[in-house]
């Protein structure tokens, strides 16, 4: 199967989802639950021939555990179709509809997007979660997945369409890049004609390379570097705790804090309460100059520091002497992600909430919450933290555009 | 100025801009409107300059009328000025807020989307145009127009600043890229760490060239292939008015109709009539084989006719069986733009306004009404042909993006 036939045959699929009802699109995803249940052995045998040439290469044990498949994870990824279900479809929905004075009726109503396309790493569960919801949506899915995962995304993806065929569903609403080549991934970047939207799953080397080589649109979903900002009228146990969760809740997420800035007036006073409660993690503090003279223990930190997303057990710590230069030091640093200020004055809250130019600003919560079903969204495909279309966790609505519909009964333009 | 100094200026203006009232940006435009009245004679002499230049380049008289200023002209892009400080700011409105189980209150705010990129040939007027309405959304705006109309621009931008500045505004909202050269527009495209998004507004050659290059966010401003489809059961007087208006009311327009699908039941009788009426506009037909039998004295369609975006006194004809034909003709060489369908029937309304996959689909109206103004948005950046962000007329909404700001009270994630 060529590329351009793939990308042929999701646009004809996109063609007939678009027009599937809710219960169709449902009893699609019921069918492939099923479907991923039953053909669990040879997802599980297709697995173990990534895990054995993955353990041949040398993979890390990190990664080893996201490529392995366990029957919970594949039970785990069968619930998260059926999760769909039960979710509300946004396609269909007239946003709003007027009469203008020469009487035309305009509305605006959702449609799908038409043709995704995802390119991911090694997480084979991100093929399941991705076509549900590009199918919950109507969206035809086109996938690319890294190498690694190679067989077992292939097994994934025949139990899907079997039981998308058993519904009597397109088979082609999912469909695998099965050539892993690199020019076979840079030309998917630029097949305009057939694909609507890409959306790159993993980490920050990967999501450049489709920034910067697609020519198809993208929407970025996002390295994280967040920070907190203790204000001087901080409460400092709820400070504390915010801090102690957003750091080490679970260090390898986007949404984990990154880097801590602290009003100069509470410094003396905070940092050796924040030193003893995240030694008890074994979390290295790296701070600056002034940090570094409160505490003479701490690492000093770096310039690159303020720009790391360490995804580890390291939290960089920044004094200012004002919410401005806090504010100055977020926007300058910050990957526009997820951003928290721990205060109990009034005045900071609204400024920090007017002014820092993130996706997600927090008064007084973990950063930790950014997250689609946090949010309340039933599901999520990642968070965007570009400005364009999405911003934030996207669930099923981020999957869908508009078109406008309009009524008339003769008009001509005079 | 360095392409990185007008960059980070953009980026530092934006976040003033972010936090001006709707009465600061207001008496921004006004100033600027004010200030470009001021200003007529120093930019009309620029203009002459970019005339000169072009008259002996050989320039051809169309887009010797593009670049051209009068007074007139001059007078109406201050008109625009004042007339976005009537309209409704987007900026600031909570789209919703919702308190989760856990207590947190999670709104969505509508931002500016920050600093705006816009890519432009030799129309100068969309100097004024394209920052009245970033300006007025809250973005910062780089422009970067075409070497013909250097002078006019430079002449225009001068006078927005001034105006800018004389109300106590960061002159910044509003930079022009001077140097015309190529490598410079290549490097402009790459710019993601100051810009935001990029809009490109001219020609197909211009848009496929940004739609290439760009690794910055790109909205589509679209070209247009548009067709009316006449139903068997169609008025013929309603067809023929709305054909009539929609190929030449104005020809070089991307809303204009460029391809018409006649029904076979009703070609026999319905071409001879058409035929009279654009007859008298000079209008060519060319027709499919089918046509061409019934009215031999039409020029024959080639198959790259079907494509084509005339903008010029010419239409394309072809007969089709169904509306399952017509549809999949249009869906086919469409470029998504504008469609209508002119008929008496209820379902093969319901059915061309769902499965056409266009911005803007019509039922018995004109194409011609596809435009912000028409649709009531006051204003309009462009029409957007892609489905991410925006699909359709962009008025000023589109210019901006969402944060969700979340309001806590000691949250942590279990």
């Amino acid at each position: 199967m060529t590329l351009q036939e793939i990308g042929r045959q999701a646009k004809e699929a996109s063609r007939t989802l678009g027009r599937l009802g809710v219960m169709e699109k449902n009893q699609g995803l019921f069918a492939a639950a099923l479907s991923l249940m039953e053909g669990q052995a040879e997802i599980l045998s297709a697995n173990e021939e990534d895990m054995e040439r993955a353990r041949k290469a040398g993979m890390s044990q990190g990664l080893l555990d996201r490529l392995k498949l366990t029957p919970e994870r594949i039970a785990g990824m069968a619930e998260g179709l059926r999760h769909l279900a039960a979710l509300e479809d946004p396609v269909g929905e007239v946003l709003s509809m007027k009469q203008r004075p020469n009487g035309l009726v305009i509305g605006q109503k959702r449609v799908p997007l038409g043709v995704i396309g995802i390119i991911y790493e090694a997480r084979p569960n991100v093929t399941a979660d991705a076509f549900g919801l590009c199918f919950k949506t109507g969206n035809a899915v086109i996938l690319k997945g890294g190498r690694d995962a190679i067989c077992s995304n292939q097994a994934i993806v025949s139990c899907l369409t079997s039981g998308l065929k058993k519904a009597g569903l397109d088979e082609n609403a999912v469909q695998l890049i099965k050539d892993t080549d690199r020019a076979v991934t840079q030309a998917f970047m630029k097949m305009n004609q057939y694909v609507d939207v890409l959306i790159p799953r993993g980490g920050a080397g990967l999501i450049r390379a489709v920034v910067e080589n697609s020519t198809i649109p993208v929407i970025e979903t996002g390295t994280g570097n967040c920070h907190i900002f203790v204000d001087d009228s901080a409460d400092f146990t709820m400070a504390l705790d915010i801090i102690d969760n957003a750091k080490t809740q679970r260090i390898g997420v986007c949404n984990a804090c990154e880097s801590l800035v602290l009003h100069q007036r509470i410094a003396q006073a905070f940092l050796p309460l924040l030193k003893e409660r995240l030694d008890k993690k074994q979390v290295e503090i790296r701070g600056d100059e002034t940090a570094c003279r409160i505490l003479p223990e701490l690492t000093p930190a770096a310039e690159v520091d303020w720009g790391m997303e360490y995804l580890d057990y390291i939290l960089s710590v920044k004094i200012v002497n004002s919410l401005d230069e806090a504010i100055e030091h977020i926007n300058h640093y910050s990957t526009g992600h997820s951003e928290a200020i721990i205060t109990r004055d009034y005045e900071p809250s609204c400024r920090f909430l007017n002014e820092i130019d993130s996706a997600a600003v927090y008064v007084n919560a973990s950063t930790r919450f950014t997250d689609g079903n946090e949010f309340g969204f039933g599901a999520e495909i990642g968070i965007s933290t570009q400005k364009l279309h999405a911003r934030g966790p996207m669930g099923l609505k981020e999957l869908t555009s508009t078109k406008y519909i309009i009524y008339g009964n003769g008009q001509v333009r005079p």
